[in-house]
């Protein structure tokens, strides 16, 4: 609920240790391949940081880091450190430092607001490179007291991975922008988080003070008075409250009052999550992203690795199905073993099937992978990006050779393996009727179509009130992919944020559709309104949304509010 | 035909001539205004470079400018030539020029492949600057002479605009790449040209040489033998046998045998092109892109310049319908006064009506031009990007203001003037039937709708083979839009390049479309394979098309061929 009430923990900080000494000249090869490594490491830190930021909170937020990458490419910077390496013989980090130190007095003399900035840049940026070059330091947190509110002037990525979210109630950072790594990643562990309090505190937070992290508000109230830790305890019991009535229907299906049943299954992407989908009542998983087994390292997974991982998420929902989608990065979120190009419409590009269907080597390895563990559970494959019968052909060979290997290894599978497809390009929906023909399953993958159909990059700004799931001919195009599957007889599902919006269940329930898979958190409330709703009124409601021609029009009928809602909840006596 | 043969006339070379005395102190600030002023310049050029060459050439040619925007955004190097500057009291491009040779020498100093690259960028894009500081000497270019092959260093844009294509044959520059604005520049005039000759030649060419400009293969023949010479004359003579054999029919209708008509209009950018339009037999003018008139300049064209522009295109064809596109830009096309963001998927992004209903002053501008321009002549308003009824209602509220504006102004305008919209948003094409209703007539875009509706950006070489106009899907939404109009009586035309595509007249025929609008050139080949075909068995062959499953089943029976075709055709004595 974003926030936290507690005792504060303030963690130390630390300094970088340079060593000083100059190298023997026949280590300047090795030297300077520390160098290239870690500005290697660093930028793919920073574009997997970009891509994480731009999908969770947005693109102008992402692109601070376009400055911190333009540096680590810039050959003049580069060849300033370079340059110091081999002629002075000094070590990569200590030529990183006097290169920042250079550059940094430089624009510091001009006295130019944007100049000023730009050193602060090339400062964070040689940071980052040093922490590459030295590693950074471990912390070490209490774990054996009471939960607590972690005070720190920054954390890093790696250094939050490992927090344990029942010790951290909450973060409160003294550096760092909402849109740090360690923001989006504290975010993504449900911690509560405020940064960038540096020089907005009246004094400095002491290990043991009463500290609230209102991470909804960005706000932080150190020894607050009664009034305020009432109205946040008051908070924090309505919320309770709701979760209590939710979970009372946790293991309850997801049923209409008129006795239609959809599946309610979880989104996820990774094993770790699995829990949560457990906790939640999921009843299977609809959508495994299987992209971040790929991510962050120097090699695609093997087949053992991912057909553990499999294996692992199928035993979870013994007798459920389990859809695993193939690989489906892109442009915009690269793998480091796979060099591809920079694209000027990454959305429109080589991505999902595309590059499976070149690279059938990492593709025939993931499903052998995914057959294997069809073994020990109900696994079905669901392939992303399908534009055209030509591709679902192609990725129904590789499958075939992948079954034909392992008929001749003697390595069991289930032969009756489920495939489907996302039903997420415009082609794919208007094919729809062709396609039912040829996929055991559809997928409507409803923020790509939606994506499509209307034109609209819901990651810019700009334009982002213009991305509507709601829009008339993304409707259309949803109806009659469900109406060619039922035809054809064959399981359609939605994955996409459609999918847990509480707004659309009139829809999923008048188009019976079979299964809705969301993130988590989101079913509790999609199963709420599936147990108030009736078929017959959704029905009657839907036919009149299919009846409208402006938007204003099915807003009206879904019951879909526009514009921000007010907020102003700060108390008075806030500190920051 | 890209082949040209005459005698050389070789331009000299010039030198920057640059001012090495001190300024005094008290121009400090209004050096550093010639200094932004310049960088401005130039980055102006390059991105407007790099926009044409993006849809003229391809993305990847357009990607080496990126290192040149790097550099010019580059706070290193600004910083150093500032200091300079301030420093040193000395000129703007003074201060370039040292900060160019400083850090090429350290670039050298490297010894690294790379970075002797990263230095010949600089080199580059420092030249660029300079020519903006100082200027490019005008070059004399002898009128009255024989027509001839200009041969030079390198020619900047502002050179070639001013080059008379009845004087030069063709151009040999020594300097340059495929991809350089220059070559764009004299493909688009029509002119052949080969570039990148240094070190290519055995000899300097002199003026006087016979030379064989060969722009389709890249080759440059100096003084040539009997049976190269030969060789070329023959293909000249077979290109003007053709021309003059398509040339017979320009004067006809484009009739098909059974005798269904179909009007054939030309897509233009500017007045110059209105020539080139009437003189291949164009009947009208289908699509009028105004983003030209709005380019390369710091302000908006007025209300009379634009006027001005539209009545001379309308009353260049009397009687007949000419269609007018209103503004369509967007991030990867800026506009100097327009402000417009760095967009991660700019065509799914801020672009066309999106952005004229966000600047309704622009737009009104631009739709009273178009009203006063209509009392003289049969234009029609095309409104680009719309993919929703909502954004139509806008745009016909501000059409409607502009001509309750004229009225009280008293000003003539056609009061029925016709309104459409392009069809190239997929959710437009969903809803064609809703549309249909609102507008007097449909414009399929085939080359966007084909991007969305498959997402594929065309411009990316990866998957650029998979940018298929025939694709089912395709065909499917231009049938629903073209039936939809037919049903509610309004004219549908296509514009794109599938509309100038010989291959598509099956299915325009069989479709029945009003209009084919397309690039000049394509005129009488389109004209030609129409002349040739009939409604009956169009018909027949595009009822099969759409009982295709697989693109391979349609490209058989279209004719369409894939595959690069076999060109080798340079003969042994070539010199380059």
């Amino acid at each position: 609920m974003g926030i936290a009430i507690g005792k504060a923990f303030v963690l130390p900080t630390w300094e970088w240790d340079i060593r000083e000494e100059r190298m023997d000249p026949s280590d300047l090869a090795k030297e300077f391949e520390r160098l290239y490594d870690g500005i290697r490491s660093s930028k793919d830190e920073i574009v997997f940081l970009q891509s994480e930021i731009r999908e969770m909170v947005g693109r102008e937020e992402s692109t601070i880091f376009d400055a911190h990458l333009a540096i680590l490419d810039d050959p003049i910077f580069m060849s300033e450190i370079q340059g110091i390496i081999q002629r002075q013989y000094k070590a990569a980090e200590v030529a990183v430092k006097e290169a920042i130190d250079h550059f940094v007095t430089m624009f510091d003399l001009l006295d130019d607001e944007y100049m000023k900035e730009r050193a602060l840049d090339i400062k964070d940026v040689g940071n980052r490179l040093l922490k590459h070059l030295l590693g950074a330091p471990e912390i070490r947190l209490p774990e054996d007291t009471q939960p607590y509110i972690l005070v720190a002037k920054e954390l890093s990525p790696s250094q939050l991975v490992h927090l344990n979210p029942q010790n951290v109630l909450g973060i409160a950072m003294l550096q760092g922008g909402r849109t740090s790594h360690s923001a989006i990643m504290a975010r993504a562990l449900g911690i509560p988080l405020v940064v960038g309090l540096e020089g907005k505190l009246s004094e400095p937070i002491q290990t043991g003070d009463h500290v609230i992290v209102d991470g909804e508000n960005g706000y932080v109230y150190v020894e607050p008075n009664e009034e305020i830790k009432h109205w946040y305890e008051e908070r924090r019991k309505a919320y309770i409250r709701e979760a209590d009535e939710l979970a009372k229907i946790k293991d309850l299906p997801a049923a209409t009052l008129d006795g239609h049943t959809i599946q309610l299954a979880s989104n996820i992407s990774s094993t770790r999550e699995l829990d949560i989908a457990l906790g939640v009542g999921a009843e299977s998983v609809g959508l495994f992203r299987t992209e971040f087994l790929y991510m962050d390292r120097s090699y695609a997974p093997s087949e053992i690795e991912q057909y553990t991982v499999y294996r692992e998420v199928a035993e979870t929902f013994p007798g459920q199905s389990v859809i695993i989608r193939t690989l489906d990065i892109g442009g915009d979120k690269p793998l480091d073993f796979l060099q591809l190009a920079d694209e000027d419409n990454p959305f429109l590009g080589y991505r999902g099937i595309r590059i499976c269907l070149d690279q059938t080597d990492i593709f025939k390895t993931q499903l052998r992978a995914l057959l294997r563990a069809s073994a020990y559970g109900k696994i079905k494959i669901l392939l992303p990006m399908i534009s055209s019968l030509e591709e679902l052909y192609a990725a129904k060979d590789v499958l075939e050779q992948a079954k034909q290997e392992l008929k001749q290894e003697e390595i069991a599978y289930d032969e009756d393996i489920l495939i489907g497809m996302m039903i997420e390009i415009p082609a794919a929906a208007a094919l729809a009727d062709l396609f039912a023909e040829e996929v055991d399953f559809f997928s409507i993958g409803t923020n790509d179509l939606v994506q499509y159909t209307l034109a609209v990059d819901r990651m810019n700004e700009q334009i982002a009130h213009m991305y509507d799931p709601f829009h008339p001919a993304v409707l259309r195009l949803i109806r009659s992919t469900v109406l060619a599957a039922k035809k054809h007889g064959i399981m359609v599902g939605v994955c996409g944020e459609m999918a847990g919006d509480p707004r659309a269940v009139p829809l999923w329930v008048a188009l019976q559709v079979d299964e809705l898979s969301m993130s988590s958190r989101s079913i509790p409330r999609v199963k709420h309104a599936i147990r108030k709703s009736s078929f017959e009124d959704s029905h009657e409601k839907v036919e009149r949304v299919f009846q409208c021609r402006r938007k204003a029009e099915v807003d009206e009928l879904l019951g879909i509010e526009h514009g921000p809602e007010a907020v102003d909840n700060k108390p008075e006596t806030a500190q920051n």
